[in-house]
């Protein structure tokens, strides 16, 4: 069941019943904004990930502003955005089962649809999923450059996948999947930029290898918000892979530039909307918006532009505010942003985003891809 | 937008799509039952808590052996449970705002509800509610008997705000939620037992102080699943909220019993079905369950029947399996049970429950009050 919008359009930001996820209009704007004009005049695409948004509304605004397609990391989140109009995308991941594989070949009749392999079972099945269903489907390497989850060695492995892939007759070559997910949240921008040497090297040295044997990669796809810059100028990367950028979290926030200052190149532009619920004893607020509410996964919230307020805990559907010193307390009633630690996990716990422009509900998106199923 | 079911009636487990949330029938069934017996013979009824299941399938099947009602922990929660059939629903919580409280109000049409206060504001705005919409709402006072989360002083403090909700015209007063849930993870019997005690004392105080002032306490309820059977002793709580007994999980299965070992009372009957999908290296798989589909807020889960097996780490998608020396690596394709750390978030995730019994699937539930919205 869809749950019941928080917010009606026109409202007042104080009028939205919580937890509500918000997003800032113009922040999300600003931030879709920026990232395309720090890819003007490059050959690198953005192919913004979904698997943050999880919703064709914010994808269609990322390709209206440039982005070639979209990247999803599971089947369902294909579905909800080919059913909502996006007509190209990657999924950025491996896809097992014969369920799952048909459940793709039916999206590629009404999208372009690619996928990931990092065996040759993957291929195999992918080849047998395609011929079944009378469909061609575009296969992507996804090869570890050093972030010791799923993908095949760089090098002469993955070449050799990739002939397996380029000599399946119902399967079209379509690159390689070359994502640094452990890089992103490194602080120093000198070890970020470190990783992805690491990476943009290895990559290198696969794109050359397959040339050699006959074999293009027309897209060598990777990077996030964390490390976007690196692989933009690396002259190997076609793609990037960037979800967060377009809300930023708390843990985002952290990453360091060059000089040693939190990178602002972002602007937080997402936000659960709580309501202080009671007050019972000095010091101490307790919001509606526990863990069910706002990830914590990657660290506990921060409160929006209230810095005599702290997240200090969440428990399932409470979280414990610390009010600092003598600082007034907020009120039971009193209703607060908070920024999530991590925004991917935290919006896939709603059903509506309620778009927000000079304190008033302008929109709600629906959030047609979340839930644990793949 | 409901997800498609990841599985069909009928079908083994072994074709269930992933990742799926399985509930073994049998398993479930015997902790409904092991409750009921627990309960048999004594002045203590089950308000099952329904933050854990939030469906009201679940509900009607612990309310047919002999629940008084449900607990839940949100307005939304209690209008799925309302709209599935549910009749006597405790949201153990307070509620603040005024769309929120006609809710309340709309749903006590159709139901018995009542809710909880902690605050004389809080009563205020129920009446208010309550003579706006014509119907009268039950209120119990929300003690803190320990947990430092919401709820009011015991004692002298509790029993005036009794005496106002008893005085306000359209509200009647329900009695006393004295749940301890800090409680309920202390993993020595004895450590539960003295935290349960100061509990006890502290409600049997208000209780006979209320009682004095010549107010009755109709409901005196709270305990969970690792300390019910002291509440249960009591003789003070009328009313446990368990929630967790039917589905148990990694977290409550490390509580332990008089003799040290871990408690047995209830069995793992909640599984997330995972799939292997990639075996990229010596000793380590990745499946296609990571914190998105199983919550890891109260540690990573397990994996069933597997002991050459560990669940090592969860990133969004995707979580690392460690396998034992030289043991036989899953295979790509494989499925595997993980218990949930956390059983309620987790049950939060997801659309449906897939029943499994003998190996097949035997029915669908919806998870109807699944969500981030209160």
């Amino acid at each position: 069941m869809l749950q019941i919008p928080p917010a009606r359009i026109g409202m007042r930001e104080d009028e939205v019943d919580t937890p509500a996820l918000l997003v800032d209009l113009d922040a999300f704007e600003f931030n879709l904004d920026t990232m395309a004009a720090r890819l003007a005049g490059t050959n690198v695409k953005l192919r913004a990930h979904a698997k943050t948004h999880k919703s064709p509304v914010v994808a269609h605004q990322q390709i209206a502003r440039g982005a070639v397609g979209q990247c999803v990391q599971k089947v369902a989140e294909a579905e909800a955005l080919a059913w909502g109009g996006v007509k190209n995308i990657l999924i950025s991941n491996e896809v097992v089962g014969a369920d799952k594989l048909n459940r793709v070949a039916a999206l590629a009749r009404i999208a372009t649809i690619a996928l990931c392999a990092d065996c040759p079972e993957h291929v195999t099945a992918i080849e047998a999923a395609a011929r079944d269903n009378g469909v061609n489907l575009t296969v992507l390497i996804e090869i570890d450059v050093g972030m010791n989850r799923a993908g095949i060695a760089p090098g002469t492995e993955a070449a050799a996948l990739g002939q397996l892939i380029a000599a399946s007759p119902h399967l079209t070559f379509g690159g390689l999947q070359s994502y640094h997910g452990s890089a992103q949240h490194r602080r120093p921008l000198e070890e970020r930029r470190i990783a992805i040497e690491g990476a943009v090297d290895a990559t290198r040295r696969t794109v050359d290898l397959l040339r050699q044997q006959g074999i293009a990669c027309p897209i060598v796809g990777g990077a996030g918000t964390g490390t976007f810059e690196f692989e933009t100028a690396s002259g190997v990367y076609n793609e990037i892979q960037a979800g967060s950028y377009c809300f930023m979290d708390v843990d985002y926030a952290k990453n360091l530039d060059a000089s040693g200052a939190p990178v602002s190149t972002f602007k937080h532009s997402l936000f659960v909307l709580a309501t202080v619920i009671s007050q019972p004893r000095h010091g101490v607020a307790v919001v509606d918006a526990g863990h069910k509410a706002v990830a914590v996964d990657a660290g506990l919230p921060g409160v929006w532009q209230r810095p005599e307020l702290t997240y200090a805990g969440a428990s399932d559907e409470h979280g414990r505010i610390l009010i600092a010193g003598d600082a007034p307390p907020p009120k039971v009633g009193d209703k607060l942003r908070l920024i999530p630690g991590h925004c991917d996990p935290t919006v896939d716990r709603y059903d509506w985003y309620v778009g927000i422009r000079n304190g008033r509900v302008e929109t709600l998106w629906p959030i047609t891809a979340r839930g644990g199923f793949s």
